[in-house]
Parts: structure tokens; sequence; C-alpha cells
């Protein structure tokens, strides 16, 4: 039997932690076996935790951290003092060899620093990008969008570096060969948008052997299933997950107000419930959690704060299947051979 | 009686025009009174629709013109050859006087770029800046955001711009004084987002007795309610705008498939049809049709290209309450005694 795949995870980050975490791990746990689960954490809150959700022994091992870097430190402080806290411990594992992946749902911003300190970024890589995946109207078939927030402001070599991470990265995920990937921009037409972006497509057209670029893609086309991975700058990658949220939570509000102004309509909504819990289901966004860094020597898995138990394992899952396909090694491959070929063009 | 208030019409725009623009005219017609309308177009097609739509002759003049310029024709060829197109003629026909606001539903591109010819740039107004008007959760709250895509980058000058235009723009569309405006960032605290965007913040905090500011919003406010007016560069406010046309249409989309999937379904939303459709009523994307091209010396409203008769009225509406507030003149004014202001601190 091949050696555990081994996630290091960080069970003080999150707004349930460190509950909801062990519960999460223990779900991933029964999903997939030969995984072995390092904890950093409190042992004094973990251990009694982690025998009432009844996690096998077998499966975890727990390190203790007396520090937590707290959900609003800023990433700066978290960079300076917080190499005692159990998120540094947990994604310095990775580092040192000791886990493949590691798993957060604590502070984002201190999550990517010192993910960034400790792991570096792969040759080649300018700057690492957040990516993460979201459902379409197409069944089945999820869209990967980066960058989420990691950079404000991108070069077209940063796009292009992302173009090409989160192809390898759909397709390690979803098995998909030669994912078609897409800029989001103002328009579709050659000449809109920001300098940056239209160069960045040049580049890409003129490396359709490394990743199949379909050209640019709008707002409205993130979840329309037309492509499988939307790159973006992190500013309008951010402002667009966020967007989606937003109005997800305005459709849903106002839909339950108004169900509930009526009796007539509560009725009808009692008739719908069984169809549209079926709807709540493959939109449920808990099945796509889990927000992955790309671009560094390790894995580094990012779960929503908010995350329950479920979502967390979705997160941990992430991590699992990222980890079994040495995802870091492929893009560092598949950089190395762009590089190549963009020399020859320029 | 007071001289009626003109305005001028490219009636040639638009995927269903002349047909559907003659009819919004009309609609618009019906509920203002003391407006006239110049329509520019051919009067071959223009008269016959005008007389069986029952449009009154004593409200309208048509201004023959041959040439129209097409949904995918390039700005920069609409400027170069569309003088003799009914939008250009209706464009102009603002800049002589003759009318005091000008609407089309035609090409957008050429529509910004022949409007900023004509009429040219207020005085103190570095870019001109789309804006739209938007549903939020509060009910008979709109948001309106701005630019959503004149501008693909712009620097904190601009921003602060876009911000007073539109808190003076949203004050006369809504009645609302000193209407809370924010900045769309990628997070709340100050040190987040993009320098240009710090640095808007920074002139904003100093002439709180011009704007009110409020601060920054994230993706997920655009449409809670949280303020009146949403300031963007117009690439990210472009994106964002797509982005919640996408959302709304894949909810919705998701929503039909799943009740046509079950006949209970079907029966339960027979039932809470009547509660629906108030709701898509409130909701309804025609109500807000209308965006405007702030910061030129004269009122350029641009219609959906896809609008209905009812769609188009209200972006009539829009133009005709913002003639009768004389809004370039208050924006006008409002930004020289900014520039004053900003002198003193810088």
């Amino acid at each position: 039997m091949a050696d555990p795949i081994v996630i290091s995870i960080d069970v003080m980050g999150g707004d349930n932690a460190p509950e909801t975490v062990v519960e999460g791990v223990k779900l991933a746990s029964e999903k997939q076996k030969d995984v072995f689960f390092l904890l950093f954490g409190d042992e004094r809150r973990i251990a009694p935790v982690a025998k009432s959700k009844g996690l096998p022994e077998s499966v975890y091992k727990i390190y203790h951290t007396d520090e937590i870097i707290k959900a609003d430190e800023k990433p700066s402080a978290a960079v300076r003092y917080g190499r005692n806290s159990s998120m540094w411990k947990a994604i310095y594992a990775v580092r040192t060899g000791e886990a493949k992946a590691v798993v957060s749902a604590g502070n984002t911003g201190a999550f990517m620093a010192i993910s960034k300190i400790c792991l570096g970024t792969i040759a080649g890589v300018d700057r690492p990008a957040l990516a993460a995946m979201m459902p379409t109207s197409k069944i089945g078939q999820p869209v990967v969008m980066l960058d989420l927030g990691a950079n404000a402001e991108c070069n077209a070599t940063n796009l292009v570096e992302f173009s090409i991470m989160g192809s390898v990265f759909y397709h390690l995920l979803y098995k998909v060969k030669n994912p078609s990937v897409s800029l989001l921009n103002i328009g579709s037409e050659e000449t809109k948008g920001r300098e940056e972006i239209r160069q960045a497509a040049l580049i890409l057209k003129e490396n359709k052997n490394k990743v199949n670029y379909s050209g640019f893609v709008e707002g409205f086309d993130i979840n329309s299933g037309k492509t499988h991975v939307i790159v973006s700058d992190g500013f309008s990658g951010n402002v667009a997950l966020k967007t989606i949220e937003g109005t997800a939570r305005l459709v849903k509000n106002a839909f339950k107000k108004a169900i509930q102004s009526s009796w007539l309509a509560k009725i009808g909504f009692v008739l719908t419930m069984p169809t549209l819990l079926k709807l709540k289901k493959r939109m449920d966004p808990r099945l796509y959690n889990g927000a992955m860094f790309l671009g560094l020597n390790g894995i580094s898995v990012k779960s929503h704060g908010g995350a329950d138990a479920l979502a967390y394992s979705y997160a941990v899952a992430v991590a699992i299947d990222l980890a079994r396909h040495d995802l870091c090694e492929k893009i560092r491959v598949e950089l190395e051979d762009l590089i190549l070929t963009s020399d020859a063009i320029s």
C-alpha cells in the first residue's frame, strides 16, 4: 500500500473553530481513504472534540500550538508575530515536506502572506493568485476563476501565468483535457478593455499549444458555462465574486419576502419545495468551498471562514485531490515551457 | 405657460426601431405634459408609425435623415462617417440648444463618442462617465453606479469627479439630499485596493461638505441598499453590472427549469404566481432603463438596445427629469467649487 497523503490543518482558523474544522476533517476522512491529518492548534480543545466527533485515532496527530491568528489581524502583523500560531505551523509543515497540502479557514490575508513566505513561489511565477470554483448554468460544469484578490493590479505576464495555472488546476480537479481559458473583459472585440489584457490575449494566441485560449468573456458569462477558466486581475475578480454573492442574496431575500406576503403563495411554496431543495443543493456554495492559492511551492487551500463541517470537508477534498496529482510540479513544468515559447516570440 | 421641454430622439437606434421608439415616446408623452419631441430618422418610416400609434401631432416634429449608425459599427468609423445619421443629428440638436436632452437606443460606443464630440465636456471634468440605476433590497431606494464602461482606467481625480457627478445625479433623480457616496473596493479597510482608490478616498474625506462620502463598499454591497451612489473605474463597474445580469439570469433559468421538472412544483408555482409577478415588477429592469452619460455639456441618455416601449419610455422620463432640473449646470457648479477646495488641500 502507498504511503498516505498527509494534509496539514489549521484547526484554530475559522468562525466556528475548532469544532467545525474537526467535524469537517472527519467527513473528509470518511470519503477519502489513505489520508492522514496533522491537526495544528490547542490540544486541550482539539482532543476532546476529535474524540466526541469520532475521528479515528489512526488518521490524525495533534500538534499543540498556543497561539492563534485572529480574524481581524493585519497580514503584516501576522507575518511578524505569528510564527507560533496554528496557521503558521500548519503551513510550515508543507514547507518541511511533512505534509503535502495545508487547509485553513482563518484570516485570508494572513494565510496568503504566510503561505507566500513559508512556501515561496514556483520558479517562473511572478505573482501567485487565488482561484476558486463556482457553479454555472451547465450542470456538472463548474467554472474556475482567478485571481480573486491576491493582486489588485496585474500585468500581461501575470495574466498569462494565471491562465496556465488555471488551466492545469481545472484539468486536475475536473479531469477535463485542455479546458478553455478566457480573459475577463468589458467587450468581446479585440480593441476593448485595458492594454494588459489585450497584450495577454496576444501572448495566449501565440501559445495555443499550452493553453486552450478562447478569447474575451464579459461579466454575464462568468456563470453561463461558456468557458472553463476565467482569468482577471484580482480587483475585478474580487468585485465579480462578491457581486455574484450579493445578487444571489438579493434575489433570495426578495423571493422569501414575496412568498411570506401571501397565504396562497405560502401554500404554493410548500408544493414547489422538494424541487427547489434539489436546485438549492446543486447551487449550494458549500460544494464549491476551497479556494486555492496557485503559484506556490506547495498546496495551500483556503476555506470560507464561515464554512460548516460539510463545506470544510469540500475544501479538504480539494487539497487532497491536488496533492494526489502533484499540482505544483505540473504548474512548474507548464510554466517552464511557456517561458521558452514567449522568449521566442518577443 | 412655460415653454415645453424639448427632447431629441434618435428614432432609428435600437433593435426594434423605429416602431418601439415611437411607442416609447408616446408612453412618455402621456405621463409628462409640456414636453416636445424632435424625432430624427427616416420620415417615410416614422410618420406612419407615429400616426398608427396615435402620437399627437402637437408633441412632435420629424427631422428626416437618410443614414443610420449600425449596431456593430466601430465608434471611430461612426465619428468619421456618421454626420448625416439620425444619431448624430439628434445629439447635435442638444448642442445647438434646440433640444435640452437626447435619447438613443443605438450603438453605445458610437453614442458616447459622438456625444463627447458634439457636446464637449463640462469645464473641470477630465473624463465623462456612464451612470445607471439599479434596484436594491431596500424597496424604493435604488442605487446609482458609475462609471459603467466609458473609462477602462481611472485616476483618483476621475473617481472624485464621478463621486460629485453621481451625487448630483442621484439628488436630482430621487430627491435625496446629500446622498451617500461610496467607492467600490475589495475590502473595507483603508489599506485595501488600488492606490488611486485610496487617494480618491482621502480627497473625498477632505470634502465632506461637497459629497457625503461614506467609505469603501464591496461587490456584495452594490444591491444591498447600503449606499446611494457607488463609484468605480469603468472596467470594474462594467464587470459588476454584467455580473449582476448574469447571476440574475442563472438564478432565473435554474428556477424555471426546476419548476418544470415536476407536476407538483408546477401547481405550486401557479399559486405563488401573483406574488412573484409583483416581485418581478419591482425588480423589472425596464424601470431602470436609461443610462446617463455624465460630465458633458448636455444631457445624453442611453436606452438599452433591446428596450421595449415601456423601457424606452423610462429612459425618456430620465432625460426629461434631468433636463427640467438642469443637471449639467448643477454638476458644473459643484465641480467648480471642488476644484477650489482641493487646490487648498494639495
